[in-house]
């Protein structure tokens, strides 16, 4: 089965084409700019060169006919004829309470995933302007939805709900959702593989750390906690977004820089968070670079990204009386050396021992990059969040058909 | 030495009168509804019976007059003339960077207390009434100004600063102060002593938690991180404040509900944490009595308080790579067995093991609640910001003397 892999953003489609009899990616690319003046496509056939084209393409239909187009193309192409798909699946930022799992799209789907568009306004009217344009491309294709939320939805009440006026859960649906979920659910079961040990049994740590950053506590295989609230601001520190902040803070920095609400929500999450603090960057690499260069704002701003994500470690020990197996997942946590090495120093009063070679190594593999002494396991788990988007796609499709 | 204390509100204002040769209080009471109609002054002279007035008093130099009164009455005093009390000491919320100890008030310590206004704005005027009213009645008698946020001026800058515009600190000077200081500083001490070890090779987690609650982790004497932020709303879920939140929630419930920045600001500080939770109360043993009856909110509310406060346990935990002491005070530290007892069950990860026996003695003793074997010793310490001040005073007079 070929499965069409799809993450639409307001303005931008990535794509990814699954042959799912051995799981490889035939073809992925990315559409830029849409309904902006020359929009990009980039499209990009396993082991052959990529292929960019500029274009007006003014919205989401018109971007998906033109990867169909380049999917079934005599020279960049990677399939004879559409037909040849039989599912597409859709990434959706925000299932809310109504998904604890993928779906099968159909009215009531897309009703719901409408009503939540309060809930996530910039993520999920995009994903259903994808959806829309899967349907007018093809129109007989069963189409997925797997939710960055769903994998939270095992969260208890006492760590889901805030400490505020329970009309605002009630009425405006206010409690924590979490985010990552794709992610922190396929790095939990893939950590308890690698270690050939039952996920049912495990006290795992996922610090899923790129530029959005979450961290989840996955007991007996259920998210039992994580960072990212409502919104992906809350938590670790970010590329850009601030994390944790006292919330006073945000109706006084309002009122003494008059800001509106979308002003301090853009400052929040687009003006701060390593960028902020350093004044160079919202990327670990170059924040690395920078300390190890002897800036002092970039050290700082590495200080407290560590240290932040180190307390939260911490915290998630606690929330579930132990902790078996810390995973480090996504960009800085697949790739930084020095954060990973710094964070499991200021950790062996869990019984965390990392061992520095191990730690050094550079793999696409999931890795143990602890002593054979370490009580606590810690891997390098590489993510793939699109795989677990076709994987669900291709378990619901056939499910539907039996 | 006989010293005065002062603990000053907007509308209200505490005292307690210590003789220092023996750290004896003399008498203590409160003043309040003052400024309002049928304002009561309860008056406590140690081991003689309370006095209660009701009277028009318009503000502090009026309330202070009248207490003054009181202490040096024929039938309800405690000293012979106001000349016997050789200095006073005050409780001031914030301190900001400018105080990283207690201070004699002068014109420059005035100054930058009202600089601090605008951080504090319920509190530093209120204190500065206080002083200004004990300088109007006792104009000879050395005022010392003690600070809430002092003892949190140790904190290194990667745990003091948010993730946001620096701007904002070098122009508002938005960091993290934390509050309880003198508490955190006397309960860290007094661990140490009961402990018989040197407070400088300790890792102590205190637990304020009463009313207004914080967390504090004490490294070698010194506060290295602390709960409450820029503002007391940031931390632990409390009696009535939120804790941490979603930053996002803010601006999100604004805009919802169509509330103003200081609607939004009591919702959190006045109408959350645990009443909002319970729909009955803020205070932990009306939430336990609930629970016990079978109350679904109590327990709710009493869960979610118990697993915040956890949760900081072990972050502070990994902020000191270790734990040797957790130390509980305040009204509810002091008094609910049940709330410790939840939170040290779930923390034998760290070796802590209680003493169910010991837990469930009451005393107004510093007293230990591990058992002879846990790794990690808790302690219940009752706290004491009054002799704090008292003693502040006492040795900053002295100094001033000398």
């Amino acid at each position: 089965m070929k499965i069409l892999v799809i993450n639409a953003g307001s303005s931008s489609l990535k794509y990814q084409l699954y042959d799912m009899t051995d799981e490889s990616v035939l073809a992925k690319g990315l559409v830029e700019r849409i309904g902006m003046d020359s929009s990009i496509l980039t499209h990009k056939p396993t082991g052959r060169s990529e292929v960019t084209e500029v274009s007006e393409i003014l919205e989401h239909t018109t971007a998906i006919r033109k990867v169909l187009a380049l999917l079934t193309d005599p020279d960049h192409g990677v399939i004879g004829s559409v037909d040849e798909i039989e599912a597409v699946g859709h990434r959706v930022v925000h299932g809310g309470e109504f998904f604890s799992e993928s779906a099968l799209v159909d009215g009531d789907v897309k009703s719901k995933i409408r009503q939540l568009f309060d809930l996530a306004p910039l993520h999920n009217p995009a994903s259903m302007m994808g959806i829309k344009a899967s349907e007018a491309n093809m129109p007989n294709v069963p189409q997925v939805v797997v939710f960055d939320t769903a994998f939270h939805q095992t969260m208890p009440e006492h760590a889901y709900l805030y400490a505020i006026p329970r009309v605002l859960y009630k009425k405006h649906k206010v409690r924590r959702y979490g985010a990552h979920g794709t992610s922190h659910d396929f790095v939990s079961k893939t950590a308890a593989e690698f270690l050939d040990r039952p996920l049912e049994d495990l006290k795992i740590i996922v610090c899923h750390i790129g530029n959005g950053a979450s961290i989840t506590a996955v007991k007996g295989g259920e998210s039992v906690d994580t960072s990212m609230g409502m919104t992906p601001l809350e938590g670790l520190m970010m590329g850009t977004r601030s994390g944790d902040l006292d919330p006073a803070i945000v109706p006084y920095v309002m009122n003494k820089e008059e800001l509106t609400v979308s002003e301090v929500n853009s400052m929040l999450n687009k003006h701060s968070g390593l960028l902020a603090i350093s004044g160079i960057s919202s990327d670990m690499r170059e924040i690395t670079e920078g300390m190890q260069n002897g800036d002092a704002n970039s050290k700082l701003a590495f200080d407290m990204y560590e240290y932040r994500l180190r307390k939260y470690i911490g915290s998630y020990a606690a929330a579930m009386n132990g902790v078996d197996v810390i995973a480090f997942t996504a960009g800085v946590g697949e790739n930084s050396v020095v954060l990973r090495q710094k964070v499991c120093e200021n950790l062996t009063y869990l019984g965390v021992e990392l061992d520095e070679k191990l730690n050094e190594v550079r793999s696409g593999e999931p890795r143990r990059i602890s002593s054979a002494n370490s009580k606590v396991q810690v891997l390098v788990i590489p993510t793939n969040e699109e795989l677990v988007i076709a994987r669900d796609t291709h378990r619901i499709v056939q499910g539907s058909k039996s």
